[in-house]
């Protein structure tokens, strides 16, 4: 194969990865459903259907802002790699397939809040997703893939980002089983591990 | 990082913006829920069945106008930008947030005619929306993010217009407020606001 | 503007119009609801379920490729633009607008069958698309945007195409009123308006 | 058209083709409905009704498969491809028609696990994929569209390939006739039939 056609290979994987995260970020705001109240309701009504949306509004949010992390990671790690080869396609693709089913667990928790399984569910779905993600990053970063402008310093602070995702999904998990109630507060843990991570092997904050 | 790298990561993540803006000005149909009459209803029972759906159809087309604005607006600033910073992303992930968010405003607007808190939300979120949107456009037009050809003059003139749609969208928050049945008619001084900013701070109009 | 921008806002515009085309076209199907019967149900139920679906089968392969005509005409005539215009922002996004709005006429008629009101409904949408259409053509093969590449004949091609679609249309239209259970088998008109339209002004087939 | 405009509209056609997979794969999700529990519910309760939502997980993740394969197939074979032709436009379209509709085919078979009918419409959707697939990759890989850089061999393979996949396809209709409880398992018998295409045609292992 020539190699220019290899470089457009990593093209469209890029851009269907893309696309599913993008569909998937999408997709978790009609699960909310919109309150529909008879006609001259007074306001408090309204307010108070809204207050009631809480848990969707919430999990919209933290989903948003999980799949929109991911979606960066994945876009840190592929401006690294500079060749396609087809090792990476079957992780990716089991690595978009949990994305993309994050609007399920999202609605799931949302209609069932405070609730373990559902926290659990939700917990594990994106530790899934985080373990995928750092067998993605690796496979990119590692030869064949690498590309040329990569710095060693650079490949290791994206995988040290994407272990400490690893922790805090973890530690997520954790806090499901024991505190549903704020399981998702777990991940809050992730800037911690980072920064202990970063003590035990020291890199260089790269440009991102 | 080399150079051609931070350029895709730009198209990458314009690209990412495309998806989303497309995928939510999309989705805005699927909460219109198509009337489903008995067999044989007279021609009279469907106009009548059509005619209630009035607000849902007056939403889906003022939010395709609205979101498409914002698209034009995001394309209009890209062009003047030539490289990557990764100073964009968490601003311009806020605003695709809030882009995905106006799906469920515009039902919760439709299926509430001419009650305040849903005519309150929507100009809300549009003002959210409009704010981040500066913010994007400002960091985009900035170094390290802007072009060489970008000039002096075309930066100014996205920067009114943004500035533009934040006013118009106050405004529509205003009247949300006292005469929430025509809300969004606030939206109507956008044109207004950017002439009377043109007289404040004379620009000459660029090619868009 | 540097010239290498206005490429890249071209390819933008194009990527955005492809997005919604693809998103429209594949929302179609989320308006068939799988039929869900008892355990144990005997083959013949499963099949009278399906066969009640039929509307709905027959609404969503019309509709697909209704849609995807559209896209391919789209396809066809950037293929021949060089240069981006923001002229042919607004008509763009009213045909997207149009297109965007399909899955809503088309589970409308598949709903309500042999209908006149979502008969006239589903053709007019798709008239107006066509007319939007042949307007964007229009513009995307005059100056400025015409591409150096692209001789008079195949722009006469394209334009008498887009033509044959709106006569198409019309016919549909027509149909509608009077006989609304073939309403769309009017649309099997516009290789008969493309064939009378050659005739009367004699044009070579291009290569598609 | 100069030649630039030709492999522009290749790139098109391709772009548009992963963004309907992209969504067809993403939209299998909005299919499976979070289930909503009474407050203070057991966890028990709640490992029941998501074992109640195993045929909906299983179709989510076989569907996945599914379409990830066929998109990889594309993906693979367009990369053989080097310069646009319009003869691939309404095969290509087809196949798209065909991806976007399993969202249905999955429901239906989902909720009607075990019965023959949804298993036979699932695996027949699944082979005309399979034949559609074929027939796209044997124009691509042939003159005008095939790339310098493809060798013969990478043709052969690719091709092997759609057959088996076909023949695992055809495979699973009948095993959905038959034994309709583990029609999907008939695709299990793809590597196989791969295995035996190779014997009876050797050809070498292409890069992927």
């Amino acid at each position: 194969m020539a190699a220019g056609k290899t470089d457009h290979a990593l093209e469209r994987l890029v851009f269907f990865s893309d696309a599913v995260f993008a569909i998937a970020i999408t997709l978790l705001v009609i699960e909310i459903h919109a309150p529909h109240l008879p006609r001259r309701s007074p306001d408090m009504a309204h307010w108070h259907a809204l207050a009631e949306l809480t848990p969707s509004f919430l999990g919209y949010f933290i989903s948003f802002a999980v799949i929109g992390a991911f979606w960066m990671a994945h876009h840190r790690v592929f401006a690294l790699a500079g060749r396609y080869s087809p090792r990476i396609l079957g992780w990716n693709m089991a690595l978009l397939g949990v994305i993309a089913f994050m609007p399920f667990v999202t609605a799931y928790l949302a209609s069932n809040m405070n609730a373990r399984v559902p926290a659990v569910l939700y917990c594990v779905a994106m530790l899934v997703a985080a373990l995928l993600s750092m067998k993605v990053n690796r496979v990119a970063t590692s030869p064949p893939m690498v590309g040329e402008g990569a710095t060693g310093e650079d490949i290791a602070y994206v995988r040290a980002r994407s272990l400490s995702v690893v922790l805090g999904a973890a530690t997520a998990v954790g806090f499901a089983f024991l505190i549903p109630e704020i399981a998702q507060a777990g991940l809050i843990s992730i800037p911690l591990w980072r920064r202990i991570l970063a003590r035990v092997r020291p890199i260089a904050p790269a440009a991102d």
